[in-house]
This record gives structure tokens, sequence and C-alpha cells, in this order.
């Protein structure tokens, strides 16, 4: 603690100094809960799949006669919930097959709600062999199934889009085994992130991965997503850390590459397979993940830039001299401050800059990393790269600091209508896309704002509207994806593409490539009852 | 170098203090080579294989009459070579489709010299569109095709086995790319990693993995390997650093998955599929891996332990107290050490102990990182837990320590007939196989030595005989297996299973996960062109 004290004095003098000003608030973060929001729907039009013919539609177009290619095709040809099923599933499930319509409410939309299904039966096993009997009945009938997390995601892909049956992994939140040894912890996959986490702490370790709806994800959904966030940019992504596996196929095979070690080369790793796969491939039941030692030291430093280019000096000088201490490093522009300010009331830690940095630190000698951090913050400040910041050591102060990056989406709500783009680019690309787009858009949006994870190379692009706002769409898309393409970027880093950017695909991939997707899918649920509409477009080229 | 010497001095003291003393050797670290070793060669057997009936044989059995489940199967009927299908190699790749046979005699034999094959045709294409040309006739023309990189594994699974073509990547070894700001290296396949390593030092990054064999092997091969080696403790596996591939398919279609993005959500990320297919489901041409920042300071702390419970203690200890600058954790056996004093004159540069450790840091302050090593190591004095030590600050002081470590493969080659393990373990059970193998064989073995990644539960268990010796053979196998297999382990840490382990599959993946890959196998390379004989058994379940 005496390091801690010394250092902040330390801080505080050269932060003085340079007339910056520690002004925290005492707020705590926010969680995303996909509870108790509410908005308008729309309903979704035709189109072709590749797994089967056209079927009745129960979706009509709702905004003109153009629909989008992220709207929903036609319903495919299958078999709808009888009778004689529910009484299978009451059997098996014993109280927990569901299809009280209030409770389905909720499972049937997303956190967004854009996009809601119309399922009438909500599935909640409690183990790997229940999900095991469900999905070899749905198979054999030709049921469709909706695997669902803490259905927190933003692309529509955890609920159904139709009347797909909703296999829902809530009540799978055991933990395993975990081993203190080599910090590799095995749990189902229900398990709610924080949970993990907080788990995790009581024994001296951490989740290799942070996000923002922590506090209502699940470990399985975020596999089954590829899940980034916050803490990617030191732990890697989870097609490394994730170790083993337990994946229920579609035909009800359990297949078991539920592995706690950490290196492992007999054969394919299949495990990687469904690691993004988002539900298409198979239902995650259990997981293993390695993780990392709980940080005995955490700093946050907020700081304000005036020019991007400055930022990203920033970058190269904090990774240069804070080095393996680094654990996060996230911008956001003054328009995501602005509605911070305006929607949720949170006022700006420093003066207003055009830019602003949250950088975090996380090591095992607070005085060291004091060390590191001060040194740092001297050398950006003497040579112009920031003009104002703030330091927080403090856990109260380090959640309020990481909410001015956390709540944008919360903000971003409160905005209008949402149009959402979660962009991979080479980093020095990274804000031209925001300014291109709003020269591009002119008065045709209420707000343009980005933001994301500049370690990771990832932006997210939020337009906003009053309403919907079919014009508006078609300015920006195509364009968006036009443009990202031409830096050969990514069309999603990391929301993955769900329902409505799998028609998206061919921007960030090859033919040849998504033909090979097509194969993969094929061989492992032929007859398409995975997760329908998702992922995969419409029509292979 | 103020921090440096102050540290030293430091550390000195408290090394005398603990009755340590400082003996460093000023030899280099031998790199392994392919070229210059001799041996005697087996010859393979009989058997069945999963794409075609069997055919021709060109090998027989050398020891008796019970052949090895390690053993060749019999000759798929693929084409041979023409005389017409030379001139297409020549007329494509203009001086370098090889027939001279002294050429040819060290592409057809892998590094151990265990395994022999009788190509007569090496091809050695410059680029991808080379490769696209070759294998696409190949295909049309049912010939079998070895990949081939720096030919340095283990496990038989880089040479041909019959007379398959070889199609070596060595002169694709041009370096595509280099982002000096997010770290991200773009190559083709042929690319040394020791030149690799090389190129970035100058550019202040690192490879993020390092092997023993890193002078002959090529990046190309290590993906296809998902080769682990030194670093993999700090940096992660590769199937979390590579970032993109290029891959010619078997029928010559080229897999354009090179992207260069930390982050890309779009579809099943199939690259994955080939980290660790040797060579089975396609070529592999080019490579873009994200390169960590070059440390600032390292250090090598070589210990000596009592038992191998201290040695684990310590290592809980040194995660703790070195946290994020812990860059490798590796032990080795006063057997290893015995073999390295005897066969290379290595002597040992700390007192006799049963147990040695190797510790290396990897940090951007040398003064923390000094100061850091400095605590840890009066600590697990203080408490007993190493007996003996030394320290290594500048680097040709580490490399003559790390050689202690590198070269105990080369010192098992001088002691007789290698039987080699390379065996994944929960951390904890890893040195209880050495001590069961060497009760189990008694008198039948001349070595049985133990070392390896104690951080990444990865134990290489390696039995010495003065000739190949059957009825020893059948001591160490199916044993060695049924006792991994038992813990949950893997029969193959890192080194893959290529043609000598493809049957033991089974002992680390279920009948569901292994015909999953089979299926695999036949969407990407339906006549099994590509490397056969390897990773897959010979027959599935």
């Amino acid at each position: 603690m005496a390091g801690i004290f010394q250092r902040s004095v330390k801080l505080r003098t050269v932060l003085r100094h340079q007339r910056l000003h520690r002004t925290f608030s005492s707020r705590k973060t926010a969680r995303l809960s996909a509870v108790g929001l509410c908005g308008s729907f729309h309903k979704l039009p035709s189109g072709s799949w590749q797994f089967g013919a056209t079927c009745q539609k129960l979706h009509t177009v709702a905004d003109g006669p153009k629909p989008s290619a992220a709207e929903a095709p036609d319903r495919l040809p299958f078999s709808r919930v009888t009778q004689e099923d529910l009484a299978f599933f009451r059997k098996t499930l014993l109280g927990r097959a569901i299809t009280d319509s209030d409770f389905l409410e909720s499972s049937n939309v997303d956190w967004l709600k854009s996009v809601k299904g119309s399922s009438e039966v909500l599935l909640r096993p409690q183990n790997t062999k229940e999900v095991s009997q469900v999905l070899r009945y749905c198979n054999s009938r030709n049921l469709a199934v909706t695997p669902q997390g803490g259905n927190t995601g933003l692309v529509g892909g955890s609920v159904p889009v139709y009347d797909e049956i909703i296999l829902s992994t809530a009540l799978m939140n055991n933990i395993l085994a975990f081993d203190n040894i080599s910090g590799i912890l095995t749990c189902q996959a229900g398990c709610v992130l924080e949970n993990l986490s907080l788990y995790l702490e009581e024994r001296d370790y951490i989740m290799p991965l942070d996000l923002g709806a922590k506090g209502s994800c699940q470990i399985g959904g975020n596999v089954a997503t590829n899940a980034g966030g916050l803490r990617l940019l030191r732990y890697g992504s989870l097609h490394g850390t994730v170790l083993g596996l337990e994946v229920v196929l579609a035909d009800g095979r359990v297949l078991d590459c539920l592995s706690t070690l950490r290196k492992d080369n007999t054969g394919y790793d299949l495990k990687q397979l469904f690691i993004g796969s988002e539900g298409t491939l198979g239902v995650i039941t259990a997981v293993s993940i390695l993780c990392p030692r709980k940080p005995k030291s955490v700093n946050l430093v907020f700081l304000g830039c005036e020019t991007f280019e400055q930022l990203l000096k920033t970058f190269q000088l904090c990774r240069g001299m804070l080095g393996e201490i680094l654990s996060a490093f996230e911008f956001l522009d003054s328009e995501c401050m602005r509605l911070l300010n305006t929607h949720l009331k949170l006022p700006n830690p420093i003066s207003d800059c055009p830019f602003y940095i949250v950088i975090e630190t996380s090591g095992s000698n607070p005085t060291h990393d004091g060390q590191k951090l001060h040194n740092f913050l001297e050398e950006a400040m003497t040579s112009s790269l920031v003009t104002d910041g703030t330091v927080a050591t403090e856990e109260s102060k380090i959640k309020a600091l990481w909410s001015m990056r956390e709540r944008i989406t919360e903000a971003l709500t409160h905005d209008g209508f949402n149009y959402k783009y979660d962009i991979s680019l080479p980093v020095e690309r990274i804000y031209q896309l925001v300014t291109d787009m709003r020269e591009h858009l002119g008065d045709q949006a209420k707000s343009v704002v980005g933001y994301g994870h500049i370690g990771d190379g990832n932006l997210h692009l939020n337009i906003t509207s009053p309403a919907k706002d079919p014009a508006l769409l078609g300015a920006i898309e195509p364009f968006v994806y036009e443009w990202t393409a031409r830096c050969k970027g990514s069309i999603s880093a990391e929301h993955g593409l769900g329902l409505k950017k799998r028609n998206y695909i061919y921007y960030s991939k090859s033919s040849q490539a998504v033909a090979l997707m097509g194969n993969i899918k094929a061989i492992l649920d032929p007859k398409g009852i995975l997760n329908p509409y998702k992922t995969l477009p419409d029509a292979l080229k």
C-alpha cells in the first residue's frame, strides 16, 4: 500500500504540473441485462436458403417493398411442434419444457429488441444427457432448434427467427472442476461469465475474457460466438484459451473434446470448429478454459487526445513502456462522450477532447506497475501526445472509469434506432471509416460514433436515427462493407454474423472458404436443424 | 545497465549466502540440423488403411513377425510417377523437379533416421501458383504427395513412407509483409524459424514460438504440426497466435484465409483445421502471425531441487512472484544431466541434484525484472525449495544455460536407439510416469530420462537401448499409452502423430472424434493423396 500511496503522490504531482485534474465518479458500473428493455420489432421478409425450399411465411416485410439482405428468408420446411412432441419434452425434462407465453416472450426477442421469433416452446435441460435426448428427438422429427445462452448477442443469432424450439443452457450452470495449480476451469456451458469471475477471484485467478454483458452472458455462448471483449489484448482469443469442449451434435451424439491439457496434438483440433460457429454446428454443453492468475495490482488511466494520430502514437508508446503489464487499450470519441453525458448523465472525468483513451494495467507488483505507469504518463504528457487525464487505482474508481467505456452501448440505445457495425481494420485506418461515414451521411444520421478496442484493431461504429429509417440504411450499406473490404478488414470482428450479417460474409471471406463452411455444416448437421437462417449466407456463390 | 549491475550484485550476495555458485560455460548453443547424422533404418510392414485397398509392398517387416502399430500399412493404390509426369513437373517448375538420388537421399529420411521412404522425385515450388499447379495435376493423376518443411519432426510425418512425391516448401522463403504497429508478420511457409526471429529482432519484435530445431524448421511446418516449444507458456499456442493461413487444397484450389486481423468472426474459423493437421488436409503456403514485442530484459536461472514435489512448489511460487515476466519453466532430471555430461561433455553448471529447473524471464524493465527475480530466488532458497542455482543475464551465458535444456535430444541420440514419448499430463502427475516406467522396465532399458515443459504439463519421456529392441518396445507400449490414458493425458502433446503414433490416437481421442476427423479428411482430400499413412489411424473404430 505504501507503494501505491507513494506512486499516487508522484502521479498527482505530474498530473498537476500538466494541469490534469482528478474527478472520479463513485457510480458503479452498470451491467447489460436482457431483462426490462422495451422497443418495437420489425417483421422478417422473404428469400431463399441453402438447406431447403421456401415454405409458409410467418413474417412479412414491414418497411417497404425491397428487403435488406439482413432480413430473414422464408421459413424452411421444418416440422411444427405437435402435442406428441410436447409430451416427449415434458417427460424428458420434467417441468422444464416451458410453453407459458410470458416466459417465452423474453426468450423470443434479442437484447436489442431488433429481432423477434415466435417459438412456442423453451427447453431448459440440466445436463448433457438431456441435451442429447432432446436433439436426437428433434433431429429425427426434423424440428429446428435455436440454442440460447444469455441472449446478449447483437446480430440476432440467439433467438428464433420463426418457431424454432429454444434450447436454453441457463440451468446448466455447474462448475465441474478447477485445478488450482494449472488454473484450468471446467464448467457447464450455462455458467454466467460474472459468476465464473467471482468464483475464480476467490481462488486468486481470473477469467481470460471480460465484456460488458458479463452479468448475463454465459460461457457457452461466449465460446459459441468467440466473444472478444476487454482482455483479448492481453490474454488472446478463445481459440487459444479454450482447452476443451463437450458438444452435442445435431443428431444427439456427444462429442467429447473436453480435454484439460494445455497441449494435445493427437489429430485435428475439432473443438476449434465450434468456437465462433454460433450454435450452427452443435450445442456446446461444457467448456474447459485456461485462466490467468489474478493480478495483484490494477490501474486505470483515462486520457484525452487532440487527434487520432496522437492516440495511435500513445498506443505505440504505451506498448513499449508498459510492456507486459498492459491489459487494455480502448478508445471513444467525443460523440460517445456526448451520448454518455446526455443520456446517462455520466460527466466527463477530464476536460473535453476529440478522443479519449482507457488504458488498464494488470501486474504482479504494485510498486513496479506504478513506476512503469508514471514513466509512461510523464513521457506521454511531456511529448504532448495527451492533453488531459486521470488515474484510478481503487476498485470503485476503476469501475467508475470503466463505465465510460462499457456503458456506451446502453447510451446509444437511448439515442434512437441503432445501426451497429463491428469492424476489424488495420489499426491506422480505424477512425478514417468514422470520418468518411460522417461525411457520407451528412444530415441523414442523428449520431455517428466510433469507439472500440484499439489494441485489437476493432472499431465499433454506431449510427443512430430517431426511428428505423430504410433510406438511411441504404446510405450506410453496402458503403460500410465495401469500405471495409477495400482495406481487407472484417465486417464482423467479434459480434459474429447471426441472422443480421450472414449475407455479408463475402465481404470478408472468399467463396472457396464459404463453400467449405457449407460442407462442414452439411457433415455435422445434414438436416440443418441447428440455428437455421444464421451465420451462413442464404445462397452459396 | 546500472540496474542490471546493481541487481547482479544483489543476486550474487543472495546466492553466495545460500552457497550457490556462478559457473557459466561460454559454449554456444548448438542447433539441431537435419544434415550430417547417420544411423540404421527399419523397413515398414503391412496393414490396411482407410482410403483404399492393400497393394504391392515396398517394405517388409525387419524385426520379427509381429508388426508394431507404429509401422506402416501396405502401399495404397496410388499411381506411380511416369516419364510424362516428370515432364510436366519439369516444365512447371523449371529446374526445380529433382530426381538426383543424392539430393533425394536426405529428403527421404527423417531427422531421427527412423523412417525412410523411397520417393524418386522432389518438387521445389517457389510460389503458391506452382504448388496449386502441382497438386491439381497430382490429384487428377492420383499421385500421392508428402509435403515437407524443415524435416525436423520426430514422428515420421514429414517423409514419404513409399514413393510419395516430396513437395518441399524450402524455396518459398520470402517475407511478404510486416506491420510495425500491430506486430503482424506475413510470410511464405518455407521461411526458417530462426531467420524470421532474426528479421523480427532487428525490428524490436520476436516470434511467439521458439524451439530447439529453429535453425532448420520452417514456419509452415511449425503451423502444420502445431509446434509448441519454449515460449508457449508465455505467448500461448499457434491456435491463438496464427491470424491467417493460405492453404492449397488437394485438388489445387487455393484457400485464402490469409487474414492479418486480430479479430474476425465472419463464419467458421477454417484456418484452425490446418493447424496441427500435419499436411494431411492441405499444403500451407503462407502464414500471418502475431508477434510479441522484443523484451528489453531477459534473465535465465538454472536451479537444482531435491524432489519433484519441491520442483512443483517452486513452479507455484514462481508463477506468483514472477507473474507476467515468467516466459519459460522447464525441467530435466539427473539422468538427462548424465547424458549431457557423458555424450556432449557439457558440465553441470551447479552441484548435482535429482532435478534441475530452467526459468526464463522476459520483461520491459531490467530493474523491475531483476528485483522480481531477486525476491523470488530469496524466497525459494529461504524456504529450501531449491538447493543450488546460477543466474545469467548476458546473451552468451543465457545461450549456454539454455543449451542444457535444448541439447538433451542430441545427447539422447548418442546414447543408443531412442524410444521417444511426448506426453501431456496433469502437472502433478508428470514425473510419476518416469518413475513408474523405470520400475516397470528394470534392467531392460539403458536409460530412462524425463524432461520437458512443466509450465505446459508436457513431459518428454525418452528410453534408450544399445540397439533397436522389439522386446523392450513391447514392454514400453502399450504400458506408456495406457498409463497416460488413465490420467486423461495426451499421448502426443506437441510432436503430433505422423506415421509412428497414428494408431494410438484412440488413447487420447474418442471414436466419435476420430470418425469426424475422417469425415473432414474426406471432404478436403477425397482421394487421400495428401501425406497418406499419417495422423489418422489405419482403421476407424
